[in-house]
């Protein structure tokens, strides 16, 4: 038996491990230190009352037989997919139900969907990026190529010179908070239309969008033809522990004669079981009105956060970006000085935990990335005590 | 770009969808017919009252702050984790909880699995055979072996005589009830040690065992070092609904000096999040004594069935196999009639739908599968209809 060799050429250790690894010996070494957390995305803020009681009636449900559901994909149910469906339609997006694909994790979809591309394909991803496409990538053994994203780009990617089958864009981005617009997404759309490639478009924090830029790669004429979306309830509805997800594939979506739909299709139908039908009772309420004014509240609660921080970063001198379509504030060290070694000083000085950019790719050295997924008072505190240090 | 070619060697259907449009054209040409459906393996009765409660308190959890959890891969929490290796260790098996790997499903886990291995491995199967074995094999470019499985053999496969890399073995078998014991396990744990290969032992319908046999590999010495278990509590629990399954790594098991153990940990915290919170409350519930009295009940229920279906089927004179540790009878046709022939004499002529065994694999052919979840009346129904035609 022989195993994937490719992940050998895997990095050893997983960014938020490293991190983890660092906090934890700290600790060890000063007690009674009070650490204040602002690295790993997860949110904190309890789930919508809307989705607390869809649940609590979805778990009865289960409970008798005439209600019990059954494999979530024989059960031949997709109130789910309807009311996304219904969603999109308000952006004026239209979509068929069997172009929306549920799951449990945007993180497993832009993974998976590897699965029905050829190994020989060259994927294109940012720089810096979420390390998830990277390493699913290499796991199956596709050639990588980056695409710088720096400050005089503000952070957004340009289209490739160099060819590239299949790109990831993430908009509003992780790590850097930048969000693309109508202008940048039409030029990747249209590249992708003339090269035959596909983007992944990972959309996991429309949600936090405030300004006039589309929440969709679908708002973009052409894209049914090229693009990807994934979509998820991890950082809008506070999901990360429940697990729900869509993706989208256009019937459109054509590749050498064959439909990428269909291959879709068939992979989740022979490697996935569906998704929890307590989980989609407590998703489809996200999208009631009280379920979307409460999401809205959670959303902006987490964008308050990150107001707080980029303004109070930039009252002490740093130059950052995000933070306002996007919990994220991506921020450059001062002095010419490396991520890791922010990191350190943040740790060891003020005990506030981020995630050093360079941890996202080459690229992201020198910078560094805080959320705004914390409390809102321990997110002040951590913000005096930087401005404390650097004001 | 290009897609994975592999997909389009796969069949172009998947056998229940197969049976689902049949099903629906018969329904649409006579809608009054009283249909019962003994086919697909779902579950039919309600989660365990215990289930409920647990998941109710669950979903509380997930309305307070003080008490929310995250992304469970990050929160720290391993309660399930811990009850499952109590409960193996009932069975005088020790398992660290680094060892147990929760997911969505037993499914997922024994179609992804595959992720880890090399796509020059041979896999061997039997026949005949649960489908996704196969099909994700397929998906993965292996060169695919079948261990035909005889009324001669007992349903049980023996050792091949042929190279195999990597063996999947289902037991309590799914489609032919068959549940092996402790001499032939040890047999192929021996030929696996002998000769480096992997066995993927599927337990999903370990609750059903009745009779002294084994219900984990790991019962069976030198197991260690060359087994994955999968496990689920869709067919003991009722979760087919709710997607909650453990798969068993251990980490003596190497292959080229490499941990397999490691490399599925690394699949996993790269392409997956974690399971539900809510839902891993519901599965922790099954272990405690109120949770196991219950799931044994539900276990029972679906057990008589069987036996209900099994008796049933030997008085009309037809030669049977399973539905004792198993919810499936698996009976040869009579007269030499082949399986499709028997399914559509079935639903034509006493609306009786259950799932053809070549439906499984060439060595299925002749052959039919009832299973033990429906409801206890309309069991009996199906059983009498059938009596009626052929008794």
């Amino acid at each position: 038996m022989t195993i994937n060799a490719n992940y050998q050429k895997l990095q050893s250790s997983y960014l938020f491990a490293n991190i983890g690894r660092k906090v934890r010996e700290y600790q060890a070494a000063h007690p009674g230190a009070d650490v204040i957390r602002l690295g790993i995305g997860d949110v904190t803020r309890p789930l919508p009352a809307a989705c607390v009681e869809a649940m609590h009636r979805a778990v009865n449900d289960m409970s008798r037989a005439e209600t019990f559901v059954g494999y979530p994909t024989d059960a031949g149910i997709h109130f789910l997919e309807d009311a996304v469906a219904a969603d999109y339609a308000l952006r004026g997006v239209t979509l068929g139900i069997d172009e929306i694909f549920l799951s449990d994790g945007a993180k497993s979809d832009s993974g998976n969907i590897g699965d029905i591309f050829g190994t020989e394909n060259v994927v294109a991803v940012c720089d810096p990026v979420y390390p998830v496409y990277v390493d699913t990538n290499i796991m199956a053994g596709r050639k990588i190529t980056y695409l710088p994203c720096k400050a005089d780009n503000g952070f957004a990617p340009p289209v490739p010179t160099e060819h590239a089958d299949v790109v990831y864009l993430c908009s509003p981005n992780n790590p850097t908070g930048a969000a693309m617009d109508a202008v940048q997404l039409q030029a990747w759309v249209n590249w992708a239309n003339e090269h035959g490639s596909v983007l992944l478009y990972d959309g996991a924090y429309e949600a936090f969008i405030t300004e006039d830029l589309p929440r969709s790669i679908y708002e973009i004429p052409g894209a049914r033809t090229c693009a990807i979306e994934f979509r998820s309830f991890s950082k809008t509805a506070g999901f990360t522990g429940v697990r729900c997800a869509y993706t989208i594939v256009p019937k459109e979506l054509m590749t050498g004669g064959v439909s990428v739909n269909a291959l879709w299709a068939r992979r989740q139908a022979t490697k996935f079981n569906g998704v929890s039908y307590i989980t989609q009772r407590g998703a489809e309420a996200t999208f009631t009105p009280e379920g979307r004014a409460q999401v809205q509240e959670t959303v902006g609660y987490y964008l308050a956060n990150a107001r707080t921080i980029k303004t109070g970063l930039e009252a002490a001198g740093f130059r950052t970006w995000g933070g306002v379509n996007s919990p994220y504030v991506w921020f450059a060290a001062k002095g010419g000085m490396g991520s890791w070694e922010l990191f350190d000083l943040l740790l060891n000085e003020v005990q506030v935990v981020g995630t050093p950019g360079s941890g996202f790719g080459p690229a992201g050295e020198g910078y560094f990335r805080l959320t705004g997924f914390g409390g809102a008072e321990r997110t002040r505190e951590a913000v005096e005590r930087i401005q404390g240090r650097f004001g």
